[in-house]
């Protein structure tokens, strides 16, 4: 809520095939994605969890970003309803940009896809309305090139069938199964932040790789201000990465109040081990399993 | 314009006698005052330069930081022409604050003040409306106590004397320069950034102890793009505090195309010995003369 020099505002980047989407960008997200160096200007999507500043006081200067690396592909904003009009008040300092910036309010459940991923959200519990975000990386199903090369199916056909399609060939109608194998796992995150724990929220995180949550208080005692201000506490977060069965969890979004978030960790592993507390500039690659 | 890693946005702080004034507040100018370590409660004015959003897009996090603060008392922005829609704008994401913001459009020479500082602006040469501002803090004459009890005046009376009133007592008028020195230099600033240099520059700058300016462009050959675009170049900025007879220039907002602005000293001090460039960070005392 408040940034101290070394733990600023929250955001979340992520990026797969030349596709990025931020989740999120707090006062000073243009500088720390300077900072960590990464290519600028491959951000298509902007998901805003809810219209507090200090989860989009920094959307401004992302664009103003965004511009000066030369993008002139439309940028889409997505958030809670009430994003229009915030982007609106935002965008009276860069009325003219090199490109198109589409918002979109969205509802619970809602689908959308930026590249190969594939996004949805939940509606968290907050003091204002609260959108928790999963995003989806699907992995193709191993295809056969031997059992193709046998049924004579020409490489033209080769992709359609990997992507699930049934296609004809020598009079017949060649289906997926005969030359790809058994569904694969692919890749997940979900991104919660400024809201309470809920089965909803363990839900949309089932199974994902990695869960970023919110985790304004600390102290086990501290579970009444935490349903107060509609935050969760170390050991709720944990518990909804291990309901969620998640594989990992990185705590962030500490309160001031907390010079020293790692007194907190053992509260969490007692719920879920594969914890992590999160700071600055911290990142993972995510991969397929082999 | 482009904040690098190390190399923020514009900001410059100012405080005497427990009030503090602001000019200018690009992202990241909460997360610097934290750094600085600086009381954030007693900013009691903010002063823009001008409407674009690398002098602007810090102001929400600045009325956040006060909110958290703790501050209650009004706080004053100053700017040019428009900046009521533009703080309006931003105030979507801070509908609600514990203090009141009052926004006052200046025109170019119009005086107002903070605490004991005296501050005025004058409009510079860019590409929308912006102002330079100067600072004052004046300076008492030297009261001359003996002299005072010489003439049996009584102690309440010393202090209207010395801001220069002419008191009655002991059935006469008792004229200021009987028990006061001769008047005394005070400390003055000037702020001026993003702007083509001017006489009125240099004459709102005239014999200020600091000013700090803006050098966007560096090399002599790059005149003509600081005449396009309205900024200076560095020879520019210390012939404007030579014309100005200023005691110390820093030199600020280089380009991001100015990885090494050192490089360039040479040609400012060619023109103005006292220059030195500006870094995040930087801070100076001034101090009465002796």
């Amino acid at each position: 809520m408040m940034p101290l020099a070394g733990r600023w505002l929250s955001s979340l980047a992520v990026r797969s095939g030349g596709h990025g989407v931020l989740f999120d960008c707090g006062e000073g997200t243009q500088i720390a994605l300077r900072e960590a160096n990464w290519g600028f200007r491959a951000i298509d999507a902007i998901c805003i969890s809810h219209l507090h500043a200090d989860h989009v006081g920094g959307l401004i200067g992302i664009l103003f970003m965004l511009a000066n690396s030369g993008r002139e592909e439309a940028v889409d904003v997505y958030g809670p309803p009430g994003l229009v009009e915030i982007v609106k008040g935002q965008r009276l300092l860069a009325p003219i940009l090199p490109f198109e910036v589409r918002c979109q309010e969205l509802q619970p459940d809602e689908r959308f896809s930026v590249g190969d991923l594939q996004l949805t959200c939940t509606q968290g519990e907050h003091l204002v309305t609260c959108l928790a975000y999963r995003v989806d990386l699907p992995r193709r199903p191993r295809f056969d090139p031997e059992r193709a090369r046998q049924l004579g199916l020409p490489v033209e056909l080769w992709g359609k069938l990997q992507d699930g399609e049934t296609v004809a060939w020598d009079g017949r109608a060649v289906k997926p199964e005969e030359v790809v194998g058994p569904p694969r796992r692919g890749l997940s995150l979900a991104y919660v932040t400024d809201t309470r724990p809920s089965d909803a929220l363990a839900s949309l995180a089932t199974e994902v790789d990695l869960v970023v949550c919110d985790v304004t208080f600390g102290a086990p005692d501290d579970a009444a201000r935490a349903v107060e201000t509609k935050h969760m506490t170390f050991a709720e977060a944990a518990e909804l990465a291990r309901q969620a069965q998640a594989k990992r969890l990185w705590l962030t979004h500490f309160s001031p109040a907390l010079p020293h978030p790692e007194e907190y960790l053992d509260s969490a592993w007692a719920h879920f081990p594969y914890t992590v507390l999160g700071h600055d500039g911290m990142r993972a690659t995510l991969r397929f399993d082999e």
